[in-house]
């Protein structure tokens, strides 16, 4: 096979892949925001399981990875759009080969079962039902650290799965920088901090979706290429590079969660929309990693949304709408986005507390994968862990150690990436400052000198780069995660103490 | 191939096809009802284009006619359902491989670029923009004719492209069948009849909307098995056998509209859903013929939505919601949404009209497949048989030759599949009424008597049979245009003289 012929065959595989996600991505925005006849569910299954089945047996044919192997053979031939690209596929096939297919078969089984019977075990409270498929999980993650290797730590195999170049040293600095001050000063807070006046009520529903332009608008999320549907659980999709959709929920009680869930989707969306297309034929107009994709939403939601300018900017789109805010100020309303306390549920957390979460997960995950943690021991641990770190016990299993669906689809190693997407925007936004006046640009309603610094270092470079490689060129030094310590610690300090 | 590896095959085959499909539908509907973003349809229709490809590859590859050719030779081993997919898969392939690849390539390009011409010639009224498409089209039909073989009539080989089993001698006695009885009934209409009292003004959309459930549910159509969508040219899709849609559009102006394309989709939605599922891997759960399709929303729209009876059920839900109805009775709504006259365009036409329509269509073509009309001459022609057929002549090319897409996307034989299938539904009916009170049914607001017949009798069959044996088997006899003209007949006679 000739480099050209190794690069045609890929670009040709490629426009398969794209047809197929662009219908299986479909599908799920149809079933997601229309409600889907209860019949129907089988059949539509079926299609999308032809569909990704299609997908994955082209993907790893043998000619895949014979095109793979030529390319590499040609390494200093190639562009960086090839060079990423045969980087890129060449990952996902080593990792898919690298499991015994009749293991690959019985874990997809396991997991379909697993989770059926995770909805059933949280209703009840009850984890003798979950355990022997824990065990089972665990085990076949165990296995997987092996299959895919390692260089220093067992773990390090699975946390790459989700957050390319991931390991045990660099998240056990993070989350020590975290149990060093974040830890402290939630203690703080809770002692000798006073809680806000918090926004409570009834917001109607007509009124909160009149919100909408506005807050797309100002994060420079741009409707025209895309859509904004209504779901249970909001997402982002991306049906092509001009067709990138958002989702939401409206709450009557909860105004704060429609606008802070428009915020983060668009964070998501503008990544996806500043891709480039010239990309996409290398199947690199994709996210650096699932962690980079969560800086950009978190950035926008948090260090742009729950920042004091912007209550500045949101209170009198609240004003004009509901009476509730008349006797409002921007101080109330910057206090009231921003509270911070204990909570159980990690998807609920704020923002000071949300990677103290992530924290209990991850060092539950790290001791089952070297051992040292029984996959039984782990309800009390969990108990334990979240009292020493974050100050409560949970009353209920439901609100402890089963309420995520992660491990139940046998997914360990993926909670890490949510905390340090979060802690990457940080690091970036320390940079952006340095140029741009981010408060300037809140208060003229106009992001774009921040978009247009994440745009150039993020967002076009789609997987050009690692994430790693990314970080250092964009702000001149690998992941650090004093940036977001300290910014945590800046804030929330001057927030409550 | 041994028979059951030519089933197997076949099998998979359809499996692929329905998924395909599938993501194909539901990018047709999301594109349909919601706006889909300028930008991305390229994408999408390269997309598109992928997976439709795909499904002509694989449907296409030599091993298809090859497991084809083993059941037919195993003919006599074959269950009904064996033999249908035989017949249905044979008679596809074949057509296909008819024609020559080069031919069929230089066609499909030929098609998209009259269709965008077409576009602005009917804009600009301009023929001449036209006429060399139109001969490049109808020439390339007149070749399709010879590479499908006839028996009689070359344009009997386009016929049954759109309507299984339709002749030249078979349209020639339906046609001038209503040349005789429904020509001359017009014309007395237009000299005699009084023309009654029409529902004029603007009417809520909301109001509109909400008649929808009512409508639905009257004809019978299970919306927990499909959805109503709104968009610009109504359609009905099967997403899958419990998944079956339709869409409508409100319009302010015009009342009926929404309220009869509603009852229009609904007949071609309860074929869908009523199709067994035992059949699809058979992929003959699909209907009859184009005709049949037309028959069943026809039957619904027409014999049953326009019928004295079911304006009594009809007239206290507009009462009930536009006060424009608080004097009107049963007989003046039951003429008003029958009002029966000359015009110009097809796709507006009343009950009486439309198939006269299709008449100077059908003439038309059979005409310049035999090379017995110039293509150079339809404009002045369709203008002569308007004249002398509906007794007007247009003002201008767009409401004249110029007003249907068929002919620039080189679909000759296509327009007569719409008036056989509403003469179908006729002959139905008229076999329905020996054994059903059909008004009583519709007075009761109750129609399963009425679907229950066309349920056994056309739709559980699927594509089982041909529409002469399906019509022999439901009414004991084949196509007879004589139910449909006497209908017609009694129905304007009764109303206007």
């Amino acid at each position: 096979m000739t480099k050209q012929q190794a690069l045609d065959l890929l670009f040709e595989k490629n426009t398969a892949r794209q047809a197929l996600n662009m219908a299986g991505t479909l599908m799920h925005w149809d079933a997601a925001t229309l409600s889907v006849p209860e019949k129907s569910i089988s059949a539509r299954g079926a299609a999308m399981g032809w569909l990704s089945g299609e997908g994955f047996k082209r993907f790893i044919a043998p000619d895949t990875i014979e095109a793979i192997e030529t390319l590499e053979s040609h390494s200093s031939e190639l562009s960086d759009y090839e060079r990423a690209m045969a980087r890129e596929l060449g990952r996902s096939y080593r990792k898919l080969k690298a499991v015994p297919p009749e293991e690959f078969q019985a874990f997809s089984a396991l997991q379909t079962e697993a989770q059926s019977v995770w909805e059933k075990a949280r209703e009840k409270c009850d984890y003798d039902m979950m355990l022997p498929y824990y065990e089972k999980l665990f085990a076949y993650q165990r296995k997987l650290c092996d299959w895919y290797g390692y260089e220093k730590h067992p773990y390090d195999a699975l946390l790459d799965d989700y957050e390319k170049g991931a390991t045990v040293e660099m998240l056990d600095g993070f989350f020590s920088a975290l149990r060093e001050k974040i830890v402290p000063l939630l203690k703080d807070i809770m002692e000798k901090g006073e809680q806000p006046k918090e926004i409570k009520g009834t917001f109607d529903l007509e009124k909160q979706r009149a919100m909408m332009p506005w807050l797309t608008e100002f994060t420079g999320y741009d409707r025209s290429r895309g859509k904004v549907g209504e779901v249970e659980h909001p997402f982002c999709i991306t049906v092509s590079r001009n067709d990138v959709r958002i989702t939401t929920k409206y709450h009557k009680e909860s105004l704060l969660s429609s606008v802070y869930s428009i915020i983060h989707e668009c964070g998501h969306a503008i990544y996806e929309q500043n891709m480039l297309e010239e990309m996409e034929r290398y199947a690199i107009a994709d996210c650096a990693s699932m962690g980079m994709h969560e800086s950009q939403s978190r950035l926008y939601e948090n260090m742009i949304g729950r920042s004091r300018t912007f209550a500045g900017r949101l209170l009198p789109q609240l004003k004009d709408k509901f009476d509730f805010f008349s006797d409002w100020d921007t101080d109330m309303l910057y206090r009231a986005i921003n509270i911070a306390r204990p909570s159980l549920i990690r998807i609920e957390a704020d923002e000071l507390t949300y990677s103290l979460h992530i924290m209990v997960r991850y060092e539950l995950e790290k001791g089952i994968i070297t051992g040292d943690i029984k996959v039984s021991d782990l309800p009390g641990l969990w108990s334990d862990k979240y009292n020493e770190i974050i100050g409560l016990r949970p009353n209920n299993l439901a609100d402890g150690v089963l309420q995520d669906v992660h491990w139940s689809m046998g997914a360990a190693g993926y909670f890490p990436s949510y905390a340090v997407g979060t802690a990457y925007g940080a690091q970036m936004m320390n940079t952006i400052k340095k140029s741009v006046d981010v408060d300037a640009a809140i208060a003229k309603e106009d992001l774009s000198p921040v978009t247009g610094w994440l745009c150039e270092n993020v967002h076009k470079q789609g997987a050009l780069l690692t994430p790693d490689e990314l970080l250092k060129k964009a702000t001149g030094e690998s992941f650090n995660p004093k940036y977001y310590v300290d910014y945590l610690s800046e804030k929330f300090t001057d927030l409550y103490l």
